[in-house]
């Protein structure tokens, strides 16, 4: 059993409405369905459903994000792992999440909100219908970052899940790992957690089909009035080779959208390692003004139980 | 007295509905007005009223092209010249030409109905509105190429209106020139003359961002079901150094996008010079395919005399 | 057990310092090695002693490719598997191939020589040495193509070895598939299969960066005094959405630079379907010039048995 | 009579073997000529001799900076014109600065050591020589900005020598103008002025080909070591429309790379108007981090009297 992809992530919002001017009519998000109190969204390239989930809610928050699963079966033998720790599960049926099979929610080793699914309504993928793209071309999302207590158990518990480590930062007192990012797919990570005494969320983030289009978000939102929105970027990413820029949601919600990267099918290339201090220095940034401090804070994620 | 650039052409187009479905809604064309037999359209980083007029006429058809003159009195200037060589003018009042101050239109040299003018209503550039663009993207117009059995002639008439010649290439049995690219802008070139029998137009150009735009072109029209609408393209020039693609809009009209070219400040350098064998075995196309034998038919100009 | 990426490509060059001059020089491959009588290159990203082997042989030859496997015991469970379908096997001794570890050559099912291998020495990435790339800038080995005249039974043969089917096209007369595509990767192919009468290479694909550099491709050829080398593109093929250049090294080997495509992590995504008149209408090119005959000549594949 | 380009800049760098590594190796800049205290540099696209002279001196420093006129006998109305003034005024003759006719130097209106010239040697243009591009790939020379006491009076200065005004920054306290841009070309500005006490050089710009080699310049110096001589970008100037990185070189010069900004043939179309709060908002600065204080530490100008 392993898992495939991160297929989805549920933000709260405060307004919907300006919610979908900000996603769809400024970043170019596709609408796939609307409801009372969610809308469902995806990129150009995306086939399945929904691959952004915004929910009414307080504020900003990471409600859940969705791990697709490799096969039906593994639903049943997630509950009993879960189960056998002692952790709580709930069961989402087919269609509470539109779109969506049934499905098994968790939280995490590290207190995240997880889902795990197999099945999900496939629609039309935008990625060869380029006259109807607009603003920042979302492609598919790309990877969810967590800010944890533990990063070196959530590097146990994924590689358990059978992800492999692509790169890690020593932890500043030496004792265990800063940072590690875990793919699955054939891209640097599909996943990054970095230690912050308490759960978080640090950013979903959205592809885009090259460097150019990393500019050109931030041209999109500054020219659409939204300059404040951006926090971070454009700038690269060394660990990981990223080329990245970070925003704000209008409800406060941290989006990063990048492209580069690269390629990695192999899931036993040993890691990239880096000291706290190299990254520090020219890991975190290869070029580009240091991050500020709001970059730090965590998004608030959910907790059901 | 001096010509300053080409700042529209008016080309016929059968069905309005259909030209506008084409020009704005695949291209990304921006409309600055509408009459009941005219479209008004401009690139995003127009600053004039107008850089292109469709008109309902009875098929692709180059009814005129501007240029800007530097001082409104060029006008009369222009006239006398013009009433000294016997050649008939006309006066377009201000309006006329919706935008527009007073313009005085002729037969060129080469019979081509061209317009000059001084004075044009001003708008709002979309250059930093990229939330709002779409499609191909055009930035403004750039150049016109013209047919002509003159083309001497025709570099003599342009020298005589401020233009230098940038690049030429030798008739193919030796006497005079085959064809010729002229500027008064910093770009490579403002108008180009092609020999053939009989004059008419060649194509409309417009500038767009880079290189991956002229790529993008084709994505759009492609995707939007327009495929068979490229008639010769993507491909590079190396004469004008030009990144190119030609469109045939749905009337017939033949449309270029292209960019990179070359910078030429200096109205005094010596033009490049391609003989014959040469222009046609690399000049005409660095790389590509050969273009068809339909890019080289000319589209009608409208005669009013 | 599991193939995981196709991890190189050994190819025939008729001269070796002509290859060199091609490769390194105009393509910018980076050099990992050089024999009397080989030279063993990799793109920028890539982290493995070699992506692409040319060696001296008569002529433009398909020597082998590699495919990577998932764990050192599948290298004998292949062994007994070819075994017992009676098909020749040989042992290539560690070293052998210059910076790998003990593999397994076959010739698959359709007739291509296949090896499998486990180990290869990993060397520096210049992903991050952007000063240091020049040409095309090859990021890494992507994919091979093949003719066979047994695509059903080669798409049998590769899902067996862990591969998924992304799309197809169906035979002309309906008996079958024409051509096929399959990936153990996340992008949309590693392999792609092609009715011919007799099996051959239809060419070794190498990433770029965007679809920018597919055309930078075209203009470092064109601008090195190589145009001739251009055999088909820079266009987009709509099945697989990839913006390709095919290039002829100048031993005649087919070579394509490729950029987009798609994310696929999924392995049981349902395959795009397509007719085989869909395919040739629009599937095969989205726009630009019909291919030209040579380009579905094969290239020779070598037989060791 | 009038201008026509700022055809090159010549800095002063402490080290020749130094700046040679940096410019040339590491940025990409072509080199025409060599002498024992002077490197002659130019772009990929320029066909004149140099653009860019460094001079081996105590620091960093702006020697002058060289103006083409459009006419020989421009360079003796020039010395009239200055004599009368009671300005200072020294023949260079021909050669002194290789490959450059006769030119007449003088200190301008705010002090800057400016020079006229009218003939310089053509060289090679290496625009379809993508094949030998490395680094940056600087394009051409296309404007200098400098710091002055007397905006107001610099602007009357080059409106006087053909200039016209594209945009404008109110002083804070409203007596006149902060900053103001002025061209003679087609783009949106040949040179730009800032105020400050005393007069200096705020920076000399390269183009390059569009906004992802901007974003290439800072990969490659980052990739190269070099990543602290980025001071300022990438990002977007809203006035001018900008798309920017501003580099020191070793020596402490200020270089700017950019591309995009916009076309602007008309000489009197109204310049843009930025109020000083405005101009501070978002004139600056579309996207991206604010600048350093180090950005507005003027480079100095030598003075020859």
């Amino acid at each position: 059993m392993s898992l495939v992809k991160i297929g989805h992530a549920e933000l709260g919002v405060r307004d919907l409405d300006e919610a979908a001017a900000f996603y769809i009519d400024v970043l170019g998000f596709v609408e796939t369905a609307r409801e009372a109190d969610r809308l469902y969204l995806r990129g150009v390239s995306d086939t399945d459903h929904h691959s952004l989930i915004l929910t009414r809610a307080e504020g900003p928050e990471l409600i859940h994000f969705g791990w697709r699963v490799d096969r039906p079966e593994a639903l049943r033998e997630l509950e009993q792992r879960f189960r056998r720790q002692g952790r709580p599960v709930r069961w989402v049926s087919a269609s509470e999440e539109q779109g969506q099979g049934e499905a098994l929610r968790v939280h995490d080793l590290c207190g995240h909100p997880v889902e795990f699914y197999y099945s999900m309504e496939r629609v039309e993928s935008l990625a060869r219908k380029a006259h109807l793209w607009r603003g920042a071309v979302p492609q598919w999302l790309d990877h969810v970052a967590l800010f944890t207590p533990h990063v070196d158990a959530g590097v146990t518990y994924y590689q358990a899940l059978g992800l492999h480590l692509s790169e890690y930062v020593d932890a500043e007192d030496g004792s265990g790992m800063f940072a590690a990012w875990l793919h699955r797919t054939s891209s640097s990570h599909d996943i990054a957690l970095v230690h912050k005494p308490q759960p978080g969320m640090q950013h979903v983030s959205f592809w885009v089909a090259n460097a150019l289009q990393v500019v050109h978000v931030a041209d999109v939102v500054a020219d659409a009035g939204w300059a404040a929105c951006i926090e971070f970027g454009p700038g690269r990413h060394k660990a990981t080779n990223s080329m990245f820029i970070y925003l704000r949601d209008p409800s406060g919600n941290r989006l990063e959208f990048y492209s580069e990267g690269y390629w990695i099918p192999d899931m036993d290339a040993p890691p990239i390692h880096w000291t706290f201090e190299d990254y520090k220095r020219e890991g975190r940034l290869s070029w580009g003004e240091r991050a500020p401090a709001s970059f730090f804070e965590p998004i608030p994620v959910r907790s059901w139980t």
